[in-house]
């Protein structure tokens, strides 16, 4: 018996190591100016500072009466203080009242102060008798008046570089009548699918093919993660094409993913295709997590090449783990704060010792606790995808989770 | 003084009973095809069938070599059974080749089974000399070997109507060889602004006037809810003209969302301009929670038109209490499941008696404690919105929540 074909094929790096050796690479992000309707969770590439002063003009705080203060001063329930209603201004309106001594302007919540008037005395403590008003109540300078620049000032800092802009920062950008802003460009991110056996979906059916799936989850994933997928369709198993393949992603992408198709044992071909590009800023080909282990990744300039596992759920557990937090780095996001809840295991889950694992499970409601069962990846199985809905980790140096144990269950989406 | 305008300026309606009237609408959703590279988030519109088997041919689970298992029998390490190599064949590839006794035919992982065999015995466990193989191990029927069908039997169910796709989801369609699936179409919510004083960001700014936030932070909101958003524009404050933008929102859309300038004080242009578009299904002007009690809510034919309060914060306050649920039903998905976190509040909050009050809350981490301080609502003032990470209810019996209590905040976004 071959005793080589025991042993582990290759030797792997740490999950560590790898994520140290990517983040060695500096990343050139691009910027683009958007409009804000476009912006939703987009990052802000620079300060943002306001070119007008928010609100622009004095403006009333209530429906009153604009009143020069000092003329109600000593206004009382018994004693009201009478002044000539010289108009009235609506929201909106310019106008050229002016208050004198004596006199007042009607006004409505929002409409600019006349000039003369410094304060608004509130409608509620007011009677209108023809073309005066009776006030009750004395106001202080400034009284329900917003001055100029009161919420924002102009060229005061609103929003930070490196915000993730949410409605509100993007209602707070409106506010300032700015209609674009810059923000990081999403990275472009090919994604292509390797094997000879696979086939696009949609195209007819041939017996021996199956069906494309990673393309399309992680071409999901990727735009999620906040990249640009570009999808470069199914590439047959030959270092020739991977390496034309992979070439064009160096130019016109800045992060290249593939899937292995399902046959590709521990054949040289990636890492053979990958040292042969060009020379990598570096190259490692086998990683000590589960699912991913036959996972290559490189880089070359800057630009990082990951080779993912052809079994969907493998492929998309290895995305999650490695590349996600890659493309949230480029396009100047914080990592994923994955949800997570506890559970507690529905039967004994083992685990290879040496590998970080990282077990995706199925949760169920049993008795109003929530169970966690492994679901297994390295399997050609898709129905076992969507079964999962979140995964477990557990330490290289972890043999087994006891059934009923408790343990952390990161989200892929909301718990059943 | 007036004594009535100390009072209330119309009766309020309690948030239940909005709900309740809302929630007797049925609703009619559309239904449309789309590919499922557009799908993600949305809702199926019907149950998903299998059009196929997957696998739809017999695969091997393993590279080795397919057999027939009886001629395997009593193979050991030290007697090896000997069968001939009759070819090969790769993943993708189709082949005539038939596994007679005494013969095998090397294969590939996820290759078809040649006819003939039933069974691939693990690469491993032989050992390849000229046109003959050594095997060292027995296998049994179907070893090895994924059957037709295994993981998606033709025609059977895979998911289920009213599914939010997920990536995964996506994948096991993909599986099948679908690119196009029936979902539930977006519902279709006009957005549009009122108030003389109201200009749209990017238009010059002139003296008095102030740029729209509503209909920047309403529309992102919308989209967010699962709506698709029809921005409409600033309509001013004017009853005919707020008639015929009912009009057309009940014609080319299915929700009709205005917010109303800040200068709208108790004026009766709302309820009458609602109660003239044509005879609601109901009416309510005036709900009793805080902020939003000028709210008004109206239905024609089983159409919804919420009239928002103008200030930014109130407005999308309400809206999350108020529109969001009814978009998400109407799009056919479940109520929003808002991140929650525990907190003290920084200082003691007040709240209105016989209002519930939803009290947005800025979150500082105050020696490792996340501390909840109220954000005032009832303003014109802007960089509030942006300052608020979420809210906290407060019923409508309790008067104030003392500084130092524990309360549960309902997030917008992650907290600091």
């Amino acid at each position: 018996m071959r005793e080589e074909a025991k042993k582990s094929f290759y030797t792997t790096t740490s999950l560590q190591d790898v994520i140290q050796a990517l983040s060695k690479i500096s990343i050139k992000r691009k910027i683009e100016k958007i409009s804000i309707n476009e912006a939703l969770g987009r990052v802000l590439a620079e300060d943002f500072f306001s070119p007008i002063d928010v609100p622009h003009f004095q403006r009333a705080a209530r429906d009153g009466y604009a009143v020069r203060a000092s003329d109600t001063f000593g206004a009382e329930e018994e004693e009201a203080k009478i002044l000539r209603i010289l108009g009235e201004i609506k929201a909106g309106e310019k106008s050229n009242l002016h208050v004198e001594e004596g006199g007042c302007v009607k006004i409505a919540t929002g409409a600019p102060i006349p000039e003369g008037a410094d304060a608004v005395v509130m409608v509620e403590y007011t009677e209108e008798e023809d073309d005066q008003v009776r006030i009750y109540r004395p106001v202080s300078p400034e009284e329900n008046v917003v001055k100029i620049g009161r919420d924002i000032r102009k060229e005061q800092k609103i929003l930070s570089k490196g915000t993730v802009l949410s409605i509100q920062d993007l209602g707070v950008i409106s506010a300032t009548g700015v209609t674009e802003v810059n923000v990081y460009s999403k990275p472009l991110v090919t994604v292509a699918s390797t094997g000879n056996e696979i086939i696009t979906p949609g195209s007819k059916l041939e017996y021996g093919k199956i069906y494309d799936i990673n393309s399309v989850t992680i071409t999901q994933a990727v735009k999620q993660s906040g990249g640009s997928p570009i999808y470069r369709g199914i590439i047959p198993d030959d270092k020739e094409e991977l390496i034309k393949s992979i070439k064009y992603s160096l130019v016109n992408a800045d992060i290249a993913i593939f899937s292995g198709g399902t046959s590709k044992g521990p054949g040289d071909t990636v890492p053979t295709a990958l040292s042969e590009v060009s020379k990598p800023d570096f190259l490692i080909h086998g990683i000590s997590i589960k699912p991913g282990k036959p996972t290559a990744v490189a880089a070359y300039n800057g630009k990082p090449v990951f080779m993912l596992p052809g079994y969907p759920t493998s492929a998309l557990m290895v995305y999650y783990t490695l590349v996600d937090p890659q493309i949230r780095r480029w396009a100047g996001l914080p990592p994923t704060s994955r949800p997570q809840v506890k559970a507690v295991t529905g039967k004994r889950i083992y685990s290879e010792r040496g590998r970080l694992n990282f077990q995706p499970v199925r949760l169920q409601l049993e008795k109003e606790k929530l169970v966690a069962y492994p679901v297994p990846t390295g399997s050609e199985a898709i129905t076992t995808l969507a079964l999962s809905q979140g995964y477990i980790e557990i330490g290289s140096e972890v043999q087994f989770i006891e059934e009923g144990e408790e343990v952390k269950v990161y989200l892929f989406r909301a718990p059943p």
